[in-house]
């Protein structure tokens, strides 16, 4: 693959900063009933999110539908149940409120609205069929209320389907949202260890896809200036949630993280976290990144090592010189952001299964392992899990 | 306007890099039969572009019909006559082949195939009724041979109006291109003096878009990586014209720059040089902008000196520690590039009709000044032009 060829399409409309939010009361919407999807938890109502929400699309003369099953991992369950409420609802859009989880069930629920059969016929890897989509999704509105997944401005949708164990990551032209709204306004309350846990999502999000082999230039100047953002920002959005200007920059910061995912692409290290939380989904897939990340990076550092001093600098050690400099900022990093005793064995992940877990990223999730700087085996895919095993 | 608050939308589907012309004969393309848009010159004939173009069309099982009258400066009879020829022919989208001249020629047939009426019934600015268009124009397809005006990746469109001496600019959500190719191969035969007036074009898209009071940090980060690709690479690219790594850095800048003005807009110096070349059509826009540049910049250096530190050290100049270090910078860049020497008078301008143009520059894209870092008087902006003056 030629570095300088790559093709480019991020067709959201995206509306970021303090208040945007309102603009739904104002905008032309994509129809004229939504479903829209949130989490199982409080916090969409507790904070009055939600009623924000249905207030501007009062406005707006636009009905809605309420579907609030969405668990933190989202499953193929929630899926086929969030399609056959806005089916029978006659739904016309499908708006995900809340994190990545909300977006991502949202997206998927697009999907099965418009088209036939089972969720699982249309996912690619696994035992996904990888059928073509028959129909365009419905429309997506995504409203992100986290600094993490950068799925706001990506086409992609992460599916648990538990009783086979797998967290598929599913996407194409079609599933990117038509409209996000990134306003910080709404990420001021994310507590503490989820500010960490999404911000080193966001992170990751960046660092990998600019390690991928088909990173570009495009996707290296998103990258660079993400890293740079979430140097400058996460461990004072961390440690202090109401610092507004922290919490714009990681907003953006995710954002240009999304972007990444839109142009480029994560790598291994995301098939792998994926492969621990399908079978553990109390398992944060942030927390789970982080857990990995020391060895992974460790294990990589050599492969491309410009890139990693590159990454460093972008994080704010302007003086690097080698590649364990960017290893060393991200240890601290975690360091500053609280997160940096995380350990595999307290999410019940046991080191005899290490293996298990590497063979599930690369039954479940092997395309990210194409694009990696460097082709892992089984074997070097299950050391670098050894060495983050504490 | 809230620096961290912007919207971001620019859903053209790009594709960058040598060879990427090919992808026309395997895609699927937006319609049957398009109207292919080229200049009233020979070059797309000469260097095979139309040949090639037409070739992968049948390939793809597409019609075509060919519009050849398009001059350096796009003319309003330019697009009621395409648009005349595409309805006559049944023509259901719009290929735009060549320069900027031809790309917005064919964003502005376009949407006079599906809209009643007059072009200038929808123009806002000078003697444009601002009407807003009823029906969405034919989708648009742009393959850019030079690396200039950026509308590969932008919704603008430049047309003059020669009776009344209006050049005006039009654009709006629907006016994207739907796909765009930029293939740095149908670049190497742009001559020397063309290279070098697209080239300043691109820099003073993104350097206006880098100083107009709503960029925001993702039209920064486009702006600042053009400009620093230009710096790298202009002048390279007009000394040796195959040089290809070169040519390839003007073409992603180019990219970059249209990326800018769909996230941010140029300012004021654009309306200046649009006024200038609507009653001198033979005055290449690029051209235009270079013999302004020494001028505007010194003027606004002092207004917004930080801004101008950031690209003078885009440019190429490290440790740049003052505004006046941008302005060298670019007398440098153009005298590396042989345009130092240009003259308004050897165009035909003269030194007593400047506060004329001035005036046409406020009264027909006057929306422009609006952006600048600082608000021009009339007399001002007309001494801008006499400092320019020689
Ligand atoms: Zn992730
Ligand atoms: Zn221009």
């Amino acid at each position: 693959m030629d570095k300088n060829n790559f093709s480019y399409y991020i067709p959201t409309k995206i509306f970021f900063g303090s208040g945007m939010i309102n603009k739904l009361g104002e905008m032309k919407l994509p129809g004229e009933k939504a479903l829209i999807v949130i989490s199982s938890g409080t916090s969409m109502k507790k904070y009055g999110y939600l009623d924000k929400l249905c207030k501007l699309l009062e406005k707006n003369s636009c009905e809605y539908v309420v579907y609030d099953k969405i668990k933190p991992n989202p499953t193929y369950k929630n899926v086929m149940e969030g399609s056959e409420i806005a089916k029978k609802n006659n739904c016309d859009f499908v708006i995900g409120l809340g994190g990545g989880s909300s977006i991502d069930a949202a997206k998927s629920i697009a999907i099965m609205v418009t088209n036939e059969g089972d969720y699982w016929d249309y996912v690619h890897g696994g035992t996904g069929l990888g059928l073509p989509l028959g129909n365009k999704p419905l429309e997506i509105v995504a409203i992100t209320t986290t600094a993490g997944t950068g799925t706001e401005a990506d086409p992609w949708t992460v599916i648990t389907k538990e009783d086979t164990f797998e967290k598929i990551g599913y996407g194409n032209n079609d599933t990117f949202p038509s409209i996000s709204i990134v306003d910080p306004d709404l990420m001021m309350s994310v507590p503490t260890k989820l500010t960490a846990y999404q911000g080193f999502d966001a992170l990751f999000h960046a660092t990998e896809g600019y390690l991928a082999n088909i990173s570009n230039e495009i996707s290296d100047m998103y990258a660079l200036k993400s890293i740079e953002l979430i140097g400058r920002s996460l461990a004072k959005a961390v440690n202090d949630g109401n610092d507004k200007e922290a919490r714009t920059d990681m907003a953006l910061a995710n954002t240009l993280s999304g972007f990444v995912e839109s142009t480029s692409s994560c790598i291994s290290e995301h098939s792998l976290e994926h492969a621990l939380s399908a079978y553990h989904p109390q398992l944060p897939h942030g927390a789970g990144l982080i857990m990995i990340s020391e060895s992974y990076y460790r294990f990589f550092m050599d492969k491309v090592p410009d890139r990693f001093i590159k990454m460093a600098r972008a994080l704010g050690i302007q003086n690097a010189e080698e590649p364990i400099d960017f290893v060393n900022g991200l240890l601290k990093l975690q360091k500053d952001c609280g997160v940096d005793e995380l350990k595999l064995s307290d999410y019940g992940i046991q080191k005899d299964n290490l293996e298990m877990y590497a063979k599930n990223a690369m039954d479940t999730m092997g395309g990210l392992f194409e694009l990696d700087p460097y082709k892992l085996t089984l074997s070097e895919a299950t050391s670098i899990l050894e060495h983050a095993y504490k």
